[in-house]
């Protein structure tokens, strides 16, 4: 019976997350499903990704948080279309609360679309949201043995950003180790060390963004 | 409908729950339910707190993992019982879980309970396993923020302790305003800042731990 249940949700939010792709792709918005476990750097990487594509490819950004818009309010400093979605207590953004959200956007004007999920290592990556890439932020004080327990996040990936690599003189963190246990479960993933704070990798990750968004946003690729 | 499952979900979890106090009462077994997000140090919190307990209080431990028994491994090493519980999938430890565990720990030779949960700052805050006290980390990492995204945690612990303090110095964490957020939706809340790699703070915690586990265990207050 649960499980029946979870089955149905899961169904419906496929549907759902099917539309929510086509009117992005419609409107040639390339959209990022961002996930990690709270505090491991989703909204600094929107920022310090907003800072080098200013004026170069024209973003939006949706943030999902289960109470508060703190940050949303950071986000709409930058001047770039933002919504917040207060989950109210749900785990995780799905199909069903992103609809509303895309149409609350200006989507014409947008380019590259961040869409934050709720700080969770284990339910986000049950629930597709209309997204083109899934994107995931491990940070370095989480450890490195994360993908042997959490490892759907892992195999669901097509990007893994190890964040705060500027905490590694002060932590035990192998990257070479964690990154083969990443290829272990996920052989097509891509893996950038970066670090938020110096600076350090998001080049190679902002390039990674750049090549894959549409060619139909020819700027995204001045 | 959806709702109406959940609150059918969550009612059976509870009778389950009182059920496994019952039994944890009836061997006099103080039971602690430790909640975070993933990596924030509850595995090496259990460890600190072997060490400085060794010999004083019996201790067991049930760790609950989605998958693998990484945790459940280095705690043997204590050579205390350990039950490892991997979820399958699920993001939380429920009381009908926790109930096989219990029927396969030495109950008898336990004083002391830690009841490992997945690393999740949502979902396990809202499924009583059969615990006495509720206790949650947060790590300097996580930023200070984190009572106002993910209140329900904050909210529902007895005990809150900010660990790896001896981050401080590299990060920015206001543990005054972050305490103040606490208090302000928990008013009984104890606040313990604590770093399992330098030992600050553990004694205090252990301390904590003593004076609230039943007076049945007299040696516990030795």
């Amino acid at each position: 019976m649960k499980i029946k249940v979870l089955k149905d949700i899961l169904s419906a939010n496929e549907q759902i997350a099917e539309r929510n792709q086509r009117l992005l792709d419609s409107k040639r918005v390339f959209a990022l499903n961002l996930m990690s476990s709270p505090g491991a750097g989703k909204t600094s990487l929107i920022l310090e990704t907003i800072k080098r594509l200013k004026g170069k490819v024209r973003i939006g950004v949706i943030e999902g948080d289960i109470s508060s818009s703190l940050d949303a309010e950071k986000i709409s400093k930058e001047k770039v279309p933002v919504i917040q979605i207060n989950t109210g207590g749900a785990c995780h953004l799905d199909a069903n609360m992103t609809s509303p959200a895309l149409d609350n956007l200006p989507l014409g004007e947008i380019e590259l679309l961040f869409i934050e999920n709720v700080g969770n290592l284990v339910c986000p990556g049950e629930f597709r949201l209309g997204e083109h890439k899934k994107v995931m932020l491990l940070s370095i004080p989480e450890g490195d043995d994360k993908p042997y327990k959490y490892p759907l996040m892992f195999q669901i990936a097509d990007v893994v950003l190890i964040n705060k690599i500027d905490l590694l003189p002060h932590l035990k963190f192998n990257i070479e180790s964690f990154s083969k246990a990443v290829k272990g479960i996920n052989q097509d993933v891509e893996i950038f060390p970066i670090s938020c704070t110096t600076g350090q990798g998001i080049e190679d990750w902002v390039s990674w963004v750049r090549t894959n968004m549409p060619l139909s946003a020819p700027e995204a690729l001045a």
